[in-house]
């Protein structure tokens, strides 16, 4: 036996599971309610044009474009210029060193748009079904089909690098104002604020901003401010600061109070959250 | 946060990485010197008629085939009925429960031939060089592109099931000759057989005998019969049995020659290789 060298593969993306996988179209005034969760979510653009929210981020995705929104990104979606959005979507958790510079939307160069195509096509001949786990419902019977299809997924997404190109986000006045409130909150996360003060410092009135926010978010004003905290909680507790130090760094005078939403978006209290990541 | 079901990926194949990587044309008259190793090989014909020893059988590979060689399985590899044999190649290491029926070889559907040629094109792409590593030397440079193409690997090797079909293998005579000698020898692993006496049993001169062995393999009667008995104590002792009842299952009388047949085929000691295994 000649002495060979091993060339090992590291995986720079690997999907361990998927939460849903369907495809939709969305009527011309379809309003998808927000929505934010604790593993990643694409959304690829088949048709139409799709309005997106992430976090303060507006996009417009046209076919062949797609979002990668992050874990606790609060997204949103909608049909806009009088189309009918129609798009792939699936939602996964998964681990690699992609993943760390990975998120926003991105525009797919004509080869990847055509990976994406045959992905799709592949999923549609294995049977569609409407539910958000309409293709992993047919999937899971058939364990060689449900390992392709995550392979071409991780293919598709480790091709953005090379074959995608960052999509300019939305730069209407309205998408500008709304990116400024939600600037202004992750510049505040260590003080209460009013929804009023919040509005002197955007120069918005209270009026516009919730108008604002029913278009581009699911979440009243104050609630999403209190989103965004606990999301700073999250990387604060396991860069290793304790419960206490963390709810004074994010104004929060009473720890129970803090304790109490924390659960509330993390489905369990923060020291126990601190542990376990520990 | 909705409560949403998780729908794990199982990984029927996982590659954990490759020992060669590359594309070859062989001469009308080329003849491969045989070999076995410790991982698995992939033979996909791109063009020509290939000829293939795989223990006992030889397969003859047109374009669209392919062999997988088990770990072990000592193959030779030649051009036949005057064309010159154009190959794609990888050899690997890797896990997972699809492996376990895996062997022999296949001829592929029109839908899977076209996968395997737009992998090789992929590879192309990514420049070829002639070495055995030529593929692995460009792709360790660039570890989303080796990851890719693993994942396409892994999914031609998943797609075999539904779109490959298990290849008859060569009846000729001397095909058939060659192997009713290796059955014989796999009937008789417990005995000490002469070449004489093997010819006997398969109604064979010793000269016919070392003919077919120069044809379709590149190791003597008597040393393949001992990389036979070798297969057959890496079976054994990872059943469980002791050195010493392995030695006498396969009708050894002294151990001590078992124990350096043994290293000279697995690179340890029978002892070390049941702990290390156990």
């Amino acid at each position: 036996m000649n002495i060979v060298l091993f060339y090992p593969v590291e995986r720079l993306l690997h999907i361990c599971g998927f939460y849903t996988f369907f495809e939709s179209y969305y009527a011309e005034d379809f309003y998808f309610e927000g929505e934010h969760h604790n593993f990643w979510e694409v959304v690829y653009c088949l048709g139409g044009t799709t309005g997106i929210s992430a976090d303060e981020k507006i996009y417009r995705l046209r076919p062949g474009d797609l979002a990668i929104h992050r874990p606790l990104v609060h997204h949103k979606l909608w049909s806009e210029e009088s189309t009918r959005a129609h798009v792939l979507i699936f939602s996964f958790n998964g681990d690699g060193a992609l993943l760390k510079g990975l998120g926003g939307a991105y525009s797919c160069d004509m080869e990847l748009q055509k990976q994406w195509n045959d992905l799709f096509c592949r999923l549609k001949e294995s049977g569609c079904r409407s539910s958000c786990t309409g293709f992993l419902q047919h999937l899971q019977k058939h364990p060689a089909e449900l390992q392709a299809i995550t392979n071409l997924c991780e293919n598709n997404l480790l091709a953005l690098k090379e074959q995608g190109l960052p999509l300019g986000y939305n730069q209407s006045k309205n998408a500008l104002d709304y990116e400024r409130i939600i600037q202004t909150m992750k510049r505040n996360l260590s003080n209460n604020l009013t929804v009023e003060e919040l509005g002197l410092l955007c120069g918005l009135s209270a009026s516009s901003m919730k108008k604002l926010f029913r278009h581009f978010n699911s979440m009243g004003i104050h609630e999403y401010f209190l989103h965004l905290k606990m999301k700073e909680a999250v990387r604060l507790l396991e860069e290793g600061k304790t419960v206490t130090e963390t709810a004074e760094l994010l104004g929060f005078s009473n720890q129970s109070y803090f304790s109490t939403a924390f659960k509330r978006e993390m489905n369990e209290i923060p020291a126990r959250f601190r542990r376990n990541r520990s």
